[in-house]
């Protein structure tokens, strides 16, 4: 039976030693952020996941959604534990106070995400959804629809989507096809209204049994709207039309969208991932007319972080139970001599290839963690700091950071959850083991919210030229800045060295892509995964060794758990001995440039 | 839905131009090898995998097997297209004709092994379990016991198992506990009984519907053994056992030896994982008692380089239609402008890192074939060449590079499947596009036969020490003198200078493996993984440097298909350019030496 306990020592030392949440609670904003609050909902949050939550995954794969007759079931036990969810107020936990959320930052919201999609990633989807849908009508709905959909979006009765995907256009948006013509006005919300035909695939929590409503936030082409991205608007489509009852809105009339299938897939079937028919379906204009791309890229960087940890969080759980294993099971001896004379066998912790695979995830996901969290921060200050300068700084290097997050960890999430199934041999690739199961739901977030593929051409073709280079200089800056700082702290000299040698390669191969790349686009696209790949590693690198030093000055202090933090600098070493090295390789390999990936004709392959 | 067309002119290649099948044919006892016997070998094979066992893959996935009051099921059409599959000779293509086999060369089985894998590791696994048995009795077997099994294993109608692991052991069959005690003679077969008792999981094929009767070989313990591997013995335990009839035998009585249950695995659903009560059961000694491993290491080099093979075989139809997927899909724009103006996007293939992927895909598959034909050619050697100082090096190399293959192949075919499904983005995710399925299936090739980590003990522990390294030279030395033979060849010029280099710090990672693995055991094993890592990449390096000139030589000349050898050359340069590097990091990795991953205590992990 697989097991998980969230792992609240660890996310605490990320977001007060590592992210600076004390920064965002020196905020008037956030005067309420006390560490004891803090403690609270992490244990709060923990206790459901555990609990009530995490029980539900196994099952809620096995189970699967069904469509019946056009509704959709979720497994046994969802729609008791969406209830317990929402009752907790965790959708709402990041949410603006005027719509019923709690207001605290947005970072605790991803803490939040992370620890329940541990739990049960499926389950947790639909709440994600919901957030996704929240962010962007926050910022781009009118008051009616404001006042309509976040009361219900922020306490969970109702949901939301995003209707992107089509059958023929996945990545290239500029291909979708839905028609949105207009018709009139809605009488009972005072909004003009919109009737949508057309076909939306690949449309995660859909329909499904868990709220009283859908809200779908569809991206649809106006009748005479130029082809490609930029005739393409955004439209809020009820799954039932919004009717006013005392001061809020209920569920009225069914509106014309509907469930025509959901898919069978890899993993995460306890997610509802439908097609949809939308037939004269009724909605609202999000925004103007033919800027539903930029209203998308609004919630685009808080959905792809949220994707990110995504990847940290199911190879957190799969983590713990091979590290569980790896000190239950006893298979072989010692190289060096019988560790438990006493027994028939030592445990697979004593061999040193178990130790390295568990390692490098472990590794991972609390490097991760912290640069996760980090940048998750920054994004609070971006939104919440009175400081222009500071936000606008913040908002750089969360651009830059969202596709490194984003593919790294994914990738890497979906690595560890491999590792920690061959920690298990043979008992691994067994569905009642339960790490198989994370194995084949990590898999999805390298793909969705952006294929990884994509975040690296976004680094590079985005990200790197922006303002000339500002949002780099918002990474190199500080990380130069640390490098020169402990230069000669002791504690940390050992990695010093290193970090500021792999440095110096990455800035050389950035200055390459951007010199190559400027004069032609093929050879930044060559060299793109490897490059995000890289700067990766050097985020990481400068991560751990942060937490060496804090923990090393901790330990000197007699803070903490002394195995904590001797477990982080450990760590740390482990990091640059063996997983670090793959920086040079990744640089080497992009310095190839493009030639060798664009040689082949087709008939060549 | 997924397609597959067996890969016979790269298969033919590899065999003729690098594996040097040639030097097999031009042995007295293989002088009915031909290249039109080998051609119409090919194609009968590829024939029946393509039209009748490829269509079974996705039902099998779906359907898996049933375990019904002690009877295992398989999928709807799996016992008739066995029925094909045997009448055609497949199962004793290699076999020693004196039992009926058609007496190929080994690497032709290997090669047939492949073709059916690609089209369905899951049906091909039972055969395969079948040939692991012959090869063990064929050597350990009495004149008795192979007069009774060899020809129905030969025939396929009957089939094999081996039977190692038990609840409580798997890497450390040490641990093994089912007892066997003596118990007189067999009056039918005049063979010395033995009654087993005990549980044995993972089995493999063992029960199904498609043959006749099953004989298991099974590790057991007699009365006074001595505890560890020392005390194993190997016996043969038939389901039905044997009874003369007419110049054969048949099934008689049913055995005391039954299926308990049946695995639900993450892939190869098809293939029925078996959990094994031997009641009482019979059996017969096979070879020596307490030889039991010795026998087991026998069969282990094959079995172990056709799982090697297997990760090529998944990833080969992964990539075949990842790369149709590429070529029919149209989504975004080239960099560099249109390709396709008249259509609405351009196709996939024309994006650089999508090309990436599908690279690294075609080079690890063919770069792999081309390596492990040479060396399954070699084991002919080692068994069939009449120069005893040939068939000992023959028999060196393929010591030294048979955990080499199972690992490297096997981790490369997991992630080639995986780069495979990343190519459909969300469509890969989606089981009835077919690919997902490829990435499950591929996934326990890196665990069973030996995990990947073993392979990589067994490789620095064993066969880098053996006879003071001379296993290794065996694959240093023509390496060398490849690279000193085409220092002046304008063809190769651009390779050899990397080859030469990467070649040389592996030399020296060697020297440094051996001087402290020497001192402390450890110190192997932590760098295991990594150095296994980095001498497969320099023998793919020297594969496609091969492939490079011998291509070279036949555009030179007009031999065979333009754009295939153009292909070859290209894709050489690729895999110096993208994925050799890998090397060099992976060298840096383990001379980091075991500090970092011993250190942490239980607790701080």
């Amino acid at each position: 039976m697989p097991r998980f306990t969230a792992p609240i020592e660890d996310i605490s030392y990320a977001l007060w030693e590592v992210a600076g949440l004390d920064g965002l609670a020196a905020l008037p904003v956030h005067g309420e952020v006390t560490p004891d609050l803090v403690d609270a909902v992490l244990a709060e949050a923990g206790r459901l996941a555990e609990e009530v939550v995490f029980p539900l995954n196994q099952s809620g794969d096995r189970e699967g959604c069904r469509l019946e007759n056009g509704v959709v079931r979720t497994p046994a036990g969802f729609p008791e534990a969406y209830r317990r969810f929402i009752e907790g107020g965790w959708t709402g936990i990041s949410a603006d106070p005027d719509y019923g959320g709690q207001g605290l930052p947005g970072v605790l919201g991803f803490v939040m995400e992370e620890i329940f999609s541990s739990a049960n990633m499926a389950f947790t989807m639909y709440s994600g959804l919901s957030k996704a849908a929240y962010n962007l009508l926050a910022v781009h709905g009118s008051q009616r629809q404001k006042a309509i959909f976040l009361p219900r979006l922020v306490d969970g009765t109702w949901s939301g989507t995003m209707c992107l995907t089509e059958p023929q256009c996945g990545t290239d948006l500029g291909l979708v096809r839905t028609r949105a013509v207009p018709d009139g006005e809605d009488a009972a919300t005072g909004e003009a209204r919109y009737r949508l035909d057309g076909a939306k695939i690949f449309i995660s929590a859909g329909e499904h049994d868990l709220t009283e409503n859908i809200v779908h936030l569809v991206l649809a082409r106006l009748p005479d709207a130029p082809p490609g991205t930029r005739g393409l608007s955004l439209f809020a489509v009820p799954k039932f039309l919004p009717r006013p009852e005392g001061e809020g809105w209920v569920p009225g009339p069914r509106n014309g969208v509907r469930a025509t299938a959901i898919e069978h897939k890899m993993g995460i079937r306890a997610s509802a991932t439908c097609q949809l028919a939308f037939e004269g379906a009724e909605g609202y204009l999000v925004g103007e007319a033919g800027k539903g791309m930029r209203a998308m890229f609004v919630m685009m960087n808080t959905a792809r972080l949220a994707v990110g940890i995504q990847g940290i969080s199911i190879a957190e759980t799969a983590y713990q139970n091979a590290l569980a294993y790896a000190l239950e099971r006893r298979q072989g001896r010692a190289l060096t001599g019988a560790r438990s004379p006493e027994a028939a066998a030592d445990l697979l912790i004593v061999h040193p290839d178990v130790r390295r695979e568990l390692l490098i995830q472990k590794a991972f996901i609390e490097g991760a963690r912290a640069l996760a969290y980090w940048v998750a921060t920054e994004i609070d200050h971006a939104h919440r700091n009175p400081d222009p300068a500071r936000a606008r700084a913040a908002d750089d290097l969360a651009q830059l950071m969202t596709p490194v997050l984003k593919a790294y960890c994914t990738d890497m999430g979906f690595e560890a959850t491999n590792r920690a199934l061959q920690v298990f041999g043979g008992h691994g690739y067994i569905a009642e083991m339960g790490v198989e199961q994370y194995v084949r739901d990590a898999r999805i977030s390298a793909i969705y919210e952006g294929a990884n593929g994509i975040q690296a051409l976004d680094l590079v073709g985005r990200k790197l030229p922006a303002h000339t280079g500002r949002y780099l200089r918002r990474f190199f800056r500080p990380l130069t800045g640390f490098i020169e700082a402990n230069r000669r702290d002791p504690a940390v000299a050992e990695f010093i060295g290193p970090l500021e040698k792999v440095t110096a390669r990455l800035q050389q191969a950035t200055g390459l892509i951007a010199q190559k790349g400027m004069a032609d686009p093929t050879e930044g696209a060559a060299a793109a995964s490897d490059y995000l790949r890289a700067l990766a590693l050097v985020a990481m690198a400068w991560m751990w060794a942060r937490m060496a030093k804090t923990s090393a000055a901790a330990l000197a202090e007699g803070r903490g758990r002394r195995a904590f933090n001797e477990g982080k600098i450990k760590t740390a070493r482990f990091f640059y001995a063996r997983m670090l090295p793959e920086a040079g390789s990744r640089l080497a390999m992009l310095s190839g440039g493009a030639a060798s990936l664009m040689a082949h004709e087709a008939e060549e392959f």
